[in-house]
């Protein structure tokens, strides 16, 4: 997969910075000495970050170049890394690993949650959101044009659509015995868009990526075309004129 | 009904704050003059809006006195009125109305809001929290009991189980016309709980109150013993042996 757009994801950041915004509410810590931002991208939620805990050390961490560059010139003072989330570990006095909208992404996240939260100290916290909308109709389209188009073979297109999450249970029972103190819940927000094209424009900066990495131009053009008219038929207009997107999120907060 | 007992209600107060709390994080408003805190309970969704707009003339409106005296008694420098949220309208200069977890009880909620809302000037904002987990097994099992014992007929009981909330669609289109923003979501709570019969317990003080007021001390207990075994039977212990609560609930913040 090609890096993805930096300017595509933050295309719609006041509604991308809410979550990760809901996550950092939620952390009990007051003065964490070092916090890392697992996944950092352009670093929108590095900023938020910054801004609550101004006192401490706060990291970027990422494994797209184009992403650190964006996060680098919103945030010069800070430092930030070009790593791997699956294979790195928190170094210690790190009391906050925050991961915002990145552990879908890999494979096998939960052996990877379960693993830095066991790396922290007594007390420290792991928080991750992460969408868990795989089963709304902006996901669904796209696994049905992978599928259907010319396209259908290739390789990567087939391992584009994302697995469903585990269940609040499995992440509950997999944490639990690393964890003195869990909090796990979904929020599902609904963005209030200006038409069908717009959630297709906000995909485009997320879960599309996977599948339209692989096609060259005029093959884009068709996918987006077949996608754009299942939307069209699923999202329809409210009273305003508006179309909202239904968003599941989950959200996990756990205490070492 | 009889009056709500506000020590059975504050039970939970840890969990049960949670909700207005995050409602509150969400509106837009830095120094309201007149804040009304409509079916303010027991005073704990006051006590935040106390804390969060100290500058604020903060008000608590209920229709239960029990909850009234128990709020004066946490809040003695503030006022509460007894007043029926049906047909109270605000005084000019009310910039905020908080509604945590009583709307839902009204008849016909959906014309309150939106005439408490039009009811607002320009900026002004109306928020509002409510619990939407009539299709969760917690709530079916009241109505399955009611339905089912020597009880059934009684209409205080045939009438307790509250309607589903309209969908996120619904509110939207009802809400638009007199709001210039409006933001509606869920979050699905996962409240950790020590064992099935404390989620009796959890509902004892809400949602089980229309089905147990109307019976005698024996009959309440009879209905406690049927609801408490389908909970055991649907709630089942995770690895450390603790239940989850799965809790959806709506918000809306809608500003005028």
């Amino acid at each position: 997969m090609e890096d993805w757009s930096a300017r595509q994801y933050l295309k719609f950041e006041d509604e991308r910075t809410r979550p990760p915004r809901d996550l950092l509410a939620q952390v009990p810590l007051e003065r964490p000495r070092r916090v890392v931002d697992l996944g950092c991208g352009p670093g929108n939620s590095t900023e938020l970050l910054v801004a609550r805990y101004p006192q401490s050390e706060v990291i970027g961490l990422d494994s797209s170049p184009a992403m650190l560059r964006k996060a680098r010139e919103r945030l010069p003072k800070h430092s930030f890394i070009e790593a791997d989330i699956a294979t790195w570990s928190p170094a210690p006095g790190t009391d906050l690993l925050f991961s915002n909208a990145v552990m879908q992404w890999l494979p096998d996240h939960t052996t990877v949650l379960r693993r830095l939260l066991a790396a922290l100290a007594p007390g420290g916290v792991l928080a991750v959101q992460m969408p868990d909308n795989t089963r709304e109709p902006g996901l669904v389209f796209q696994g049905e044009v992978g599928r259907s188009g010319p396209w259908a073979d290739h390789p990567e297109i087939k391992a584009a659509p994302r697995p469903d999450l585990p269940s609040v249970e499995a992440y509950y029972d997999l944490l639990k015995p690393v964890a003195s103190h869990i909090d796990i819940w979904h929020s599902i927000y609904n963005h209030v868009m200006a038409s069908p094209a717009a959630i297709v424009e906000w995909f485009k900066g997320s879960s599309l990526q996977p599948f339209l990495s692989p096609l060259d131009t005029v093959a884009r053009e068709k996918f987006l075309a077949a996608y754009g008219k299942k939307i069209a038929g699923a999202y329809k207009p409210r009273s305003d004129g508006k179309v909202l997107l239904k968003f599941p999120r989950l959200f996990i907060v756990a205490v070492r």
